[in-house]
């Protein structure tokens, strides 16, 4: 691979003065935000005080879910909300060329969406203390509205949602960025959530779960284990935070990925692969993958049984499907319920490698298939598994790179946190999200699955839905915080 | 409606030399072309003394297609190909909230490619005559190649498809465009084909069934009746026919279109709505829609009944699923052949209302649901029905905007030529393709499907799929082919 940059054709999507407004916040942590980070961990920790207890429970003491005697798939009595059922994949020519496993599926759409205002002339983001039954310490900062189409249409008589208004009708705001996005697609049939940043300049009422912060400060908390949580790192990545001479306009001290990421930005910068190349190489992975699957049902699906506890796999691999009891005097919409989740098997990795070319950030980007997604293939991290999964399995079904990551010393892993996945539908799941930063070439072999993207080309992707998943986007959003002028690095 | 255009953000979609490059070949009819159209109509006409012969024949009499004994699917006996099937749809809301029909389900991606070459500093097009069985004349033009994946690996043992390789191996040529898009929502389940411009420096040997033109001679020949075909219209639409100061580089004198047409491919002339706000009305849209549709036993269709001559509505409307057989000494890639193909009923009208706003040309989008669209809704010409189906329905069912165009002035009628779809599966499926020029408004109860949008809007949403319908796809071309310098009006 040669390391020249071809700089037509620059896809030009933004809006310079939104970027430089952008930039400025992810600049603030201290002067100028209205609360300091002090306040806001003294708030949060309070905010945790309020029960909530979540135990495991058998399968059979769902109330308000059943098991169809039929095909075994467990919905919710109202239709609504979601079930789990049965995928049958099949992948000719992949070391795994068939399987079956049980999923989540949700067609409807939720919002998660962040309300955004300038307060002293630097944009806030108003974000929620939000208890979810999955996560593992109880309470995370969520977007400003997390809720399914169930949950605002009220579905379980629960409260209403707050600030929900803002998001359903735009017209008296700007809307800074509304595409519907993908969520796990081996957990997840087809599910996309609308991810969306509304401006407003209107009087905002306060409630008492929610708190006013800038960009730079979610950036800092990204560092801390299992507190941003997945919905805030999705609409994070979708902010439109490219521009053409980004990097001209935004000089500055920090730490030494700063410039490197501010010109990954700046879509005057250019980029190993033009946007045309990669998108026909997108195209070109979804063209050579033929992927098949049918919704089954949740009975049939082989290699995996139902004992009292979960439905899980023969080899105790992969993920659990099973039962919590919730009660909460928290905000949730309603104080006591039950639910199906998946609960993984261990933690998993899941890491972008990134390479100053030109003195240009890329990240090395994986075209993945994975049965739940909508259109074949996503961008996805470099790496994305649970290393356990992989034992007893052929060499070729193992990921490619991540000897690399696990290998890297340390002044090579730019960000290493434990984040969370959504806990309203996943139990205690972890990953560990790591950015190694390395000097490495695509082997010939590899070069039809992964190439290397500068950000302005992920963020100009991410205003359309099927292109990035949503672990690369919480990776974005993570490396975005390295660009602050406190930069850790 | 307030005319005040928005400048920002500006979404840069392409390359300003390659446009050039475009719009140059676009101007060339007579001088600077390979060939002149006399030269074209003689050859082509040569081309069409090859012998094809079609008939209908009885569903039975198929061969190497069988009817499931179960399920009454029909489908091909190697597995490949394509099937019909029954398809339920749910569209709760919707003024006909739910239906059941056949449909064609054609998993498989193929390839709609042209080859691009200049000569004598002029772009030309490899075009192919093309004799497919469901043309009501036989022969039309098509692109340098059309082939679905069983015809390139060559499934039936047939010719080999000439030309493919330059579109299964790019890497030694340039990639114009390449991206999956739909096509016929209502006839296909989620079908999609690949389409591709690839230019060349390399020297290209001929067949006889070829012949190198330039973009202008394509334009001047789709103004006459079913000779420029689907495939080639959808691939011309993916063009990067824009950029910024188009409009500057491009002065001239032709058709008084041309110039509001150059305008609306120049990405800093703005547009009514900025290319954001037509992103989250699309979101808007799939989120608001929700469509439910299942593959269903062909047999099971409700208010369909099968003949031996023809799966048919109890209504006689929509459209028959029949059969043909092909005899030819053409150059398709076997000599006879029995295969199903869709009959619809009657022909159909679809139009774009066009509409000048501060001297931009701006084209009025429907965000149609259609069944057999992956992702809910795509962009559609304002109108597109086939009068005589919605005779005894609800006047809620009937299109908005079929009026005016019907009763266009006929100094409002831009473009108007009927055209057919595609011959390989569609049985003399002929529409009439309008532009009508219009100084409507869109009423406020039509505004949450229907928005003004700019060319180069467009131009930048066909990069990707899931957004430009094909109809809509065809309609573009056409309009393109207004802005030559000789254009028609």
């Amino acid at each position: 691979m040669t390391e020249t940059l071809s700089t037509l054709p620059p896809t030009h999507t933004g809006d310079e003065s939104l970027a430089v407004r952008i930039a400025k916040s992810v600049s603030v942590v201290d002067d100028g935000a209205l609360h300091s980070l002090d306040e806001f961990h003294d708030w949060f920790t309070a905010r945790g005080q309020r029960t909530a207890h979540v135990e495991r429970v058998p399968l059979d003491e769902l109330t308000g879910w059943s098991s169809d005697p039929v095909t075994g798939n467990i919905g919710h009595d109202s239709g609504k909300f979601f079930s789990v059922q049965g995928l049958s994949v099949e992948l000719p020519g992949a070391p795994v060329p068939a399987w079956a496993q049980p999923i989540i599926n949700q067609p409807e759409i939720g919002i998660l969406g962040i309300l955004i205002k300038e307060f002293n002339g630097v944009l806030h983001c108003l974000m929620q203390a939000k208890l979810e039954p999955g996560n593992r310490n109880g309470l995370q900062l969520s977007p400003t509205v997390q809720a399914t189409r169930s949950n605002y249409t009220r579905v379980h008589q629960g409260n209403p949602v707050p600030y929900v208004g803002y998001f359903q009708d735009t017209s008296a705001n700007r809307v800074i960025t509304d595409a519907l996005q993908s969520e796990q697609g081996s957990w997840f049939y087809q599910k996309r959530n609308r991810n969306m940043v509304v401006e407003t300049e209107a009087e905002i009422e306060q409630h008492e779960a929610f708190m006013w912060l800038t960009i730079g400060q979610l950036h800092r908390l990204l560092a801390i284990d299992d507190l941003i949580n997945m919905d805030t790192r999705t609409v994070l990545s979708c902010l439109p935070f490219s521009g053409a001479q980004l990097a001209e306009q935004l000089p500055g001290t920090g730490g030494d990925l700063r410039m490197p990421i501010l010109r990954s930005c700046s879509e005057d910068q250019g980029s190993l692969h033009t946007t045309g190349d990669l998108l026909s190489w997108i195209t070109d992975a979804r063209t050579r993958n033929e992927v098949r699957t049918r919704l089954t049902p949740l009975r049939d699906v082989a290699g995996w049984r139902r004992t009292p506890d979960a439905i899980t796999h023969d080899t105790g691999r992969f993920f659990d499907v099973m039962a919590v009891r919730i009660e909460t005097d928290g905000d949730r919409e309603v104080r006591q319920w039950t639910q199906p989740m998946i609960a993984p098997a261990g933690i998993g990795i899941v890491a972008f490698l990134v390479k100053r070319i030109d003195g240009v950030l890329h990240v090395l980007a994986h075209a993945r298939v994975e049965p739940g997604y909508l259109d074949v293939v996503e961008l996805s991290p470099t790496v994305m598994c649970t290393p356990g999964n992989y034992e007893g399995l052929p060499a070729a079904a193992r990921p490619p790179f991540l000897g690399e990551v696990l290998s890297a010393r340390p002044e090579q892993v730019r960000f290493e946190t434990i984040l969370s996945e959504e806990g309203g539908r996943f139990y205690h799941a972890q990953n560990r999200y790591i950015i190694v930063e390395s000097d490495i070439d695509v082997a010939p072999e590899l070069a039809s699955e992964y190439r290397w993207m500068a950000l302005h080309q992920m963020v100009g992707l991410l205003r359309h839905s099927h292109y990035v998943n949503v672990q690369a986007r919480s990776l974005i959003a993570c490396l975005h915080s390295l660009s602050g002028a406190q930069g850790r690095n």
